[in-house]
């Protein structure tokens, strides 16, 4: 039997994703040897420890220091505090990598916290669901989803490598990009879509009582599929639009003066107008079918 | 053995509605003696023949006079003409509905046009798929699904309660309600959506090719969940925001406010605001989820 990629993979936040990976660890052989917990919650750890998750949970961040891979999974607004707290227990030639959404601002945050010898290469699997915390997780999650990794300039190939081997190990493909092309790339793709969920629904919530009711028994129609989206995780996503802000200002800015010249469009009766762009829409989601990502 | 409900059903505009009420009459007992699809497209007509799905088709209006219930299925901007071309050929006691997604606009452009002694009596069923055309139909799409009637003052309660007990054969939870009401309620629940999916997905269409690419390959991060319902039928949702203007234009502009705001929250940093109204939406999930039209 071959040794695993890791000796010891330490989860810092043991949320969907981060319980996620410990579950790819339990099932899928040659990833690693155990996992530990870091969480800053004690009922978190305990529930981590009652689900049989991790060989050992505390909310110690010395505990980094046994491990060979640091997966820092909690949402991107505590990484600045988190690379204080964590880096300098980590052992030179461990790989220390994150989950979050935005790249550039991780780079900053946790950057200037890395020791010398420590791999820094920051990752985003592209994957979830609108559910949370240590329960919510499954080995299955990161299956034929896509994990980019924003390794930085002259950062260590077999370290590269060895990350990108793990997420495979996950189910994962793997691709890599540039911070701030990914920023860019996940602002439209996935930022914009869930701020847009988030305000629709928030309009309908602003309803009179009555007619609120009836959007919710009336839902089926259009409006369900953007509350699943908009039941995702308040401080994660609030953390993502305060840290990717510029290039989220930017396709909001584009949304809406789109928006604005369909609603003139409607005020002005221009049918034509209207049946162009959504036959245009048509055809993008064909390629979306096509690129088998439907 | 029992009569059916109708005689015979006329359908005019065979499309995936039309075409999924042809294929409830052929697969539940009791609601009809038999189809006959009245389409303006020759090739419909044809196809329809070859799948099965009617006993004649034609683009002859005049067929309506054989029937008792007349649905008409088409893009609702077709509805004054076809009110002109179809009324004269029915029959006293017939009932004459539709499909549409907007209930005043067809008061006015059919209402004009009912002959003395037939039941008009509008209708709208919750279903769909962002699949259009005589195939893409099947029998299960009102199963559990809501169906809106949008009876007139002083309709027959007996003609009523057929066209209810139609859409119940079909597998449909039936409602009725007020035009004016049914509009405002669905152009939040339904055009809204809509109309912003067309608006997301084509901002992602005017983007340089290179980006373009890249949003269609990790679409799978939220993106994607809108590509499907921008992918409904170009001129049927043409139609429907062109009929229902002032409900549409005023859901805009509430939620162009919030959009506003939550984007002048982001650009500040103020990170309690974003989190107080993503908390408050993910409690509108659980409302669905508990009204069972999760």
């Amino acid at each position: 039997m071959t040794a695993p990629l890791f000796t010891r993979v330490a989860i810092v936040g043991f949320g969907l994703i981060g319980s996620s990976i410990a579950r790819c660890v339990a099932e899928y052989p040659g990833l690693a040897g155990d996992v530990v917990c870091i969480d800053r919650s004690q009922a978190v750890c305990d529930r981590v420890m009652e689900l049989g998750l991790a060989a050992t949970a505390s909310p110690d961040p010395a505990l980094a220091a046994t491990a060979d891979l640091v997966v820092l999974a909690t949402p991107i607004g505590a990484f600045a505090d988190l690379g204080a707290v964590i880096c300098p227990h980590l052992k030179p030639g461990t790989i220390l990598t994150d989950v979050g959404s935005v790249k550039q601002s991780v780079l900053r945050d946790i950057g200037p916290h890395v020791p010398e010898g420590v791999h820094f290469i920051p990752g985003h699997p592209l994957a979830g669901t609108e559910h949370s915390g240590p329960d919510a997780g499954f080995a299955a999650l990161f299956k034929n989803r896509w994990c980019i990794l924003t390794p930085p300039p002259g950062a260590n190939p077999d370290a590269v490598e060895k990350l990108a081997a793990f997420w495979r190990g996950c189910g994962s493909q793997l691709e890599m990009m540039e911070p701030g092309h990914h920023d860019r790339v996940l602002a439209i793709t996935s930022h914009l879509p869930h701020l847009i969920a988030y305000t629709i629904v928030g309009t309908a919530t602003d309803l009179e009582d009555h007619l609120k009711s009836e959007v919710i028994r009336f839902s089926a129609s259009g409006f369900r599929d953007f509350t699943r989206i908009a039941a995702s995780d308040p401080v994660m996503w609030r953390d993502i639009f305060l840290n990717n802000r510029e290039a989220v200002l930017e396709v909001i800015q584009r949304f809406t003066e789109d928006l604005t010249a369909l609603q003139r469009a409607i005020r002005w009766g221009e049918g034509e107008k209207l049946e162009e762009l959504f036959t245009r829409t048509r055809a993008i989601r064909r390629s979306i079918i096509d690129a088998r990502q439907a």
